[in-house]
């Protein structure tokens, strides 16, 4: 048995190891052009230069992948579930989006064997694009949450999500109440939570739709189960914000309305963002709370173009992910949201690099998760999530990028840019293969 | 031979006749469920019901395609052949890149057999991406247009293309002299414009690479040959439109400067007009000139968004086509422009239906080429070039679109949902097959 319970991977590696929106990348990442990952019990035993590492493991089944490249797992910090089968609807920004196709679409999730099918479904698109974990939303109905955690399970993925609270401002077939969200929420989270590889997060949709009683709920569970997660909605679209505003007006922004439930922290996670103040960059600074970028979304919704120096400034440093958010979001591919994300840099004259926009999307992503410590690199004692990646998976790449394997490396340099290439050209076809704890999950 | 020269194609068909940014979409479009298509030496011969249809042409070969789309070859009103393999370069903006990246990549095609080489690559991801007709920008080289222009008649396919004009501001190895441009686009011209399906464009870079002299020359070869096009770069990028401002010190702006050279006119087209003034456009308007939109390249380099409501206005209309910019756009699929298109709608809180995309993929853009009596639909008489579309071409979109067939068909509704997330999603493989002239030049 022994012997099974380790192998390796021979292939290029590449991993971040700190943030290259503050130190030179060359300090930022690992790379071994001819690297060897050793795997045990799911964990990262070793990772070094096959050259260095080969003769320690003769005996260990090593896996070839000569002409690839392998990073951690994809982390999405922001995606709904539900929302897998409406992706693309047309014509709508952020609220009338919702009520036309969202809350119709979100009642189906009512059906436990509907959710599990759709879970499945969802699952499986995660993996065909390398995305390893992710912070996910439910519907409002606890047997949604049941059957993805079970489908999660099944898998034996790393994966946090939660019901949807929302008591106001939504049709009555969607809503639950101040106390029935409490009591259900609490349900799920002694069900759920460290249960094998999942997570918790408690999960209001946004203020709109949530009565400050059960924003206030949310925060006492928060404060009764410290170290499950808060995800939500925030500063999205100008239209919400004003809503936001009217709708709590002795609040001093809408980062502020969360402040007062107690929902603001280490562990939660704001998708958006797009369009926050000086003040609330400054205001989630202080409490280390994170935001998921989510360019895809933003952009198809029209809701604007994140500032993400403001986020990763030094006076005000946020910790940022990256996320699909499907179905707003148009695409599962982090490589074609990375690709989003740089469009965004470039409309505001900023720049994203490769390494920057990889970092988002594993150590970066990690560190919005509080997941640093088991996830977002192949550092020793990590999970083994990993993701093949082929940087030549169409006739245009492979012009693009020259062939590579272990007597030709790529310097850091072309590495960089061809990864660069991947990220702004490439699609699921360009994930070989994507492993879960050191086993295949999904190969093409 | 007369039975070989027929053929027809059942399938569901749809085609733009007329422009839905200015009537409603249901008297734009024709729309056969379960249609036949036949054509004969090439050309449209009749588009109809299969069941109105089929008897009259019961001894002509049928190729069926029940559960896919056909429309309209793809047209690209604006692409760099020579800038294929250096797709996604990384990090600057518009003049950067040009001097960083496309001058030294453009070096390489005063080698004819090079040319030749990218020219048949360039070719094939055209027409695996269903674009059956562009507007195409060769090197400064004569050598690299007659390379080009041999691939694309040997494959028999209607192209337009031009040697690049460029006197100033440019390495020394890259430009060509104001009387040389002239006498090298005059033999040209002669030698190719109206060979076959092939057709010229005069093509000066931009105002900030041609001298006076070089524009004025252009002018003077356009008024020679008053039915060849000319193809250039206007108002892309804030920075590019001050500098045109300091070398043309006397002009009262971008457009002007063309105008004055005699370069404006109904065969003119410019790609982006990203940075357009209400006067420009109302020029553009009264010239008949047009406008290629290219939105991948607009964000890739973060030039900005182009006012598309401005060129479609009741007031000053300017004929519009999409381009895809390669290799400052990220894709050579036009389903991928399209998708850009409506992201920079949305960011302009404008909509942009998959109808009207459709049409500037297609109608639109043959009439931008003034190619209208040509292309652009399936009207009788016309090139019977067209793609076989499949809905459902990934996990995702196969799950999001429902099959159809002649004895499911799609409803309008239907249809248009399933095209805007084709157009949000898809990609090369959503092509399954390009036909040029009847004749299958591409197939999965």
């Amino acid at each position: 048995m022994q012997t099974f319970d380790i192998k390796g991977f021979r292939a290029s590696f590449l991993d971040a190891i700190a943030d290259p929106f503050y130190a030179p990348e060359r300090d930022c990442f690992r790379y071994f052009p001819d690297g060897l990952l050793i795997v045990e019990h799911g964990k990262v035993k070793e990772l070094g230069n096959y050259a260095d590492l080969s003769a320690k493991y003769v005996e260990v089944p090593i896996t070839n992948y000569s002409d690839r490249l392998i990073v951690s797992g994809f982390i999405d910090t922001h995606i709904h579930f539900p929302q897998t089968e409406m992706i693309a609807a047309y014509g709508e920004q952020l609220l009338e989006w919702l009520s036309t196709y969202t809350f119709p679409t979100e009642r189906k999730f009512s059906d436990r064997n509907y959710a599990q099918k759709i879970s499945s479904i969802f699952l499986d698109e995660l993996l065909q694009n390398g995305t390893t974990t992710a912070l996910v939303f439910a519907a409002v109905f606890p047997q949604s949450v049941d059957a993805f955690f079970e489908e999660a399970q099944r898998r034996n993925l790393r994966m946090i999500a939660g019901k949807v609270l929302m008591d106001r401002n939504a049709p009555d077939f969607l809503t639950d109440t101040a106390e029935s969200s409490y009591v259900e929420t609490k349900q799920l989270i002694e069900k759920w939570h460290k249960c094998d590889r999942l997570l918790y997060a408690i999960t209001p949709r946004f203020a709109i739709t949530s009565t400050s009683e059960q924003l206030s709920n949310a925060g006492k569970l928060l404060a009764e189960f410290p170290d499950v997660y808060l995800h939500t909605h925030l500063s999205e679209n100008i239209k919400e914000v004003e809503t936001v505003a009217e709708l709590f007006p002795d609040s001093k922004g809408y980062l502020d309305v969360y402040d007062r439930a107690g929902l603001v922290g280490e562990r939660s996670v704001f998708a958006h963002g797009v369009q926050l103040t000086d003040a609330e960059f400054a205001r989630l600074s202080e409490t280390k709370a994170a935001i998921a970028f989510c360019p895809t979304s933003n952009m198809f919704l029209g809701s604007g173009l994140f500032k993400l120096e403001k986020a990763k400034s030094t006076e005000t440093p946020v910790k940022v992910g990256l996320g699909t958010d499907v179905g707003a979001g148009t695409s599962f591919s982090m490589l074609r949201t990375a690709s989003a994300a740089y469009q965004v840099a470039q409309l505001r004259s900023q720049k994203l690099s490769a390494f920057q926009a990889l970092f988002l999307a594993t150590l970066g992503g990690a560190r919005a998760l509080c997941l640093e410590d088991k996830l977002g690199n192949l550092e020793v004692g990590k999970e083994a999530d990993f993701v093949v990646l082929n940087l030549r998976s169409t006739s245009i790449m492979a012009l693009r990028n020259k062939p590579f394997d272990e007597s030709n490396p790529l310097t850091l340099a072309e590495v960089s840019d061809q990864l660069f290439a991947t990220l702004i050209m490439g699609d699921d076809r360009a994930i070989t293969a994507t492993y879960i704890m050191g086993e295949v999950a999904y190969s093409q």
